[in-house]
């Protein structure tokens, strides 16, 4: 019989997976969770198919090592091209966070106009428009890559003029399209939600596919019969492939709550697995 | 007997050495080089100093596989902790960006004040610092991390408001220092020189890296007796070790000409080596 206090492990690039973190904490207190943030080779984004692949299934292998009972792919680019790869990999269930938040998007705007904002590579994949597509077809779809967003919320730079001016920037052309949701395309994005909100106007729905993705994983937990049945905190551990300066202050920002303990994960023991 | 037409090796983390190599072909253009951006780990910021050193060194490796007579370290962070493990791995001359910038600065504010911006892992590791205080104990420095103006650079916003109020938020506290030069402590910096000159005042004598490391370059080549005999226009080759999206248009910009031909180093290849 399975063990079901096993953990749930999450991989993502860097921190910006910790956003997803947060909500399947709050989504699931009960479960244990493995995160690990491949530091050392962020962003995917600007990386080949093959290579994030390579990256995803490396990912993965050391979750595993971890003895996690499923994995949450919380990085776009990783869940854009990795999904099948992981699925025919390994036995766990594998959630990513691009079809749970194309799904959470079409069921508030049915046969509406909905937005992606997110980083230069998921938006030219167009891994939400294909998501969204295969959901329902008679979406309309409008995409905007928005590279700044990625380092104005590592600075923390939410309540800021610079902040509002770029978020205006990018989302003015959405103004004119009476969007009913805008999918936040990337881990980070949740953090600048305001600005973003403001540019858009405020009868935009904001979809967070952290939001989904935890979701997603509670009825795959349920549905599959893997829900923990511990009853207090799950714990929670955090593996990066490397630790840059000041990592610690902006992972907490993007976690919501303390890091207790950060560990490194040897690069080559991650390839040679 | 030395082949004077060997290359002259230039490697970077990615697309920002970019900005050098237009430097170097503008200083010696009857030179051969071959660029090596390693576009599928950057950026080299975020790392560690054992895996930016480790990397340095398979960048030069496959530079060296291209015969290469002297090696160019366009890249901040590997030139700001690689360089000594480079030139003790290899008997080719290695040059990088941060002594040749921080000599020609210190020659341009004899004893004066001189401000420093780059990326957070440059700032942190006070690169610069560290090269002025040996070059000149009496230079007065004023260092600044500037995360936003990488992707403002990529994203071609030169002349915008966003960019003016970026750059004026990072240097306003340079205003009042009055400083006589300002180091570009990051390859991609020289393409917004006009917005950080307006934020800085024109009095300010801005520093172009690359220009400092294009006359080191030059001038260790000729004490060598290393430089190429070659009259006409040299030869110039480039690699990187994964393709992004619209790779070349940014890469042009940044080199300032065309590139007929980009090819792809495979990285298992750069690890074996």
């Amino acid at each position: 019989m399975i063990d079901l206090r096993k953990p749930i492990g999450v991989f993502d690039s860097g921190i910006g997976g910790l956003t997803v973190v947060k909500r399947l904490v709050e989504k699931l207190p009960n479960e244990r969770f493995v995160y690990f943030g491949d530091t050392a080779r962020v962003p995917y984004g600007a990386k080949s198919n093959e290579t994030v692949i390579e990256y995803a299934l490396q990912d993965a292998r050391f979750l595993l090592s971890r003895n996690v009972k499923a994995i949450v792919v919380a990085c776009n680019s990783a869940s854009s091209v990795a999904i099948p790869a992981l699925r025919a990999a390994f036995d766990v269930p594998v959630v990513g966070v691009i079809e749970p938040g194309a799904r959470y998007a079409a069921r508030r705007a049915p046969g509406g106009k909905i937005g992606v904002v997110g980083t230069r590579a998921t938006i030219d994949n167009r891994a939400y428009s294909r998501a969204l597509a295969s959901v329902n077809p008679d979406v309309k779809i409008f995409e905007k890559a928005c590279p700044l967003f990625v380092p104005l919320a590592e600075e923390g730079w939410i309540d800021e003029e610079v902040t509002r001016l770029v978020a205006e920037k990018y989302l003015a052309e959405f103004r004119e399209k009476e969007l009913d949701a805008l999918i936040l395309g990337c881990t980070h994005y949740p953090l600048l939600a305001a600005p973003i909100q403001a540019a858009v106007g405020e009868n935009v729905a904001l979809v967070d596919s952290g939001v989904a993705a935890a979701e997603a994983t509670a009825q795959e937990l349920t549905t599959l019969g893997l829900r923990s049945d511990f009853e207090g905190e799950g714990e929670r551990e955090f593996f990066v492939s490397d630790v840059p300066t000041k990592f610690k202050e902006v992972a907490e920002r993007f976690l919501g709550r303390e890091i207790e303990k950060i560990r490194k994960v040897d690069l080559e023991t991650l390839r040679r697995r």
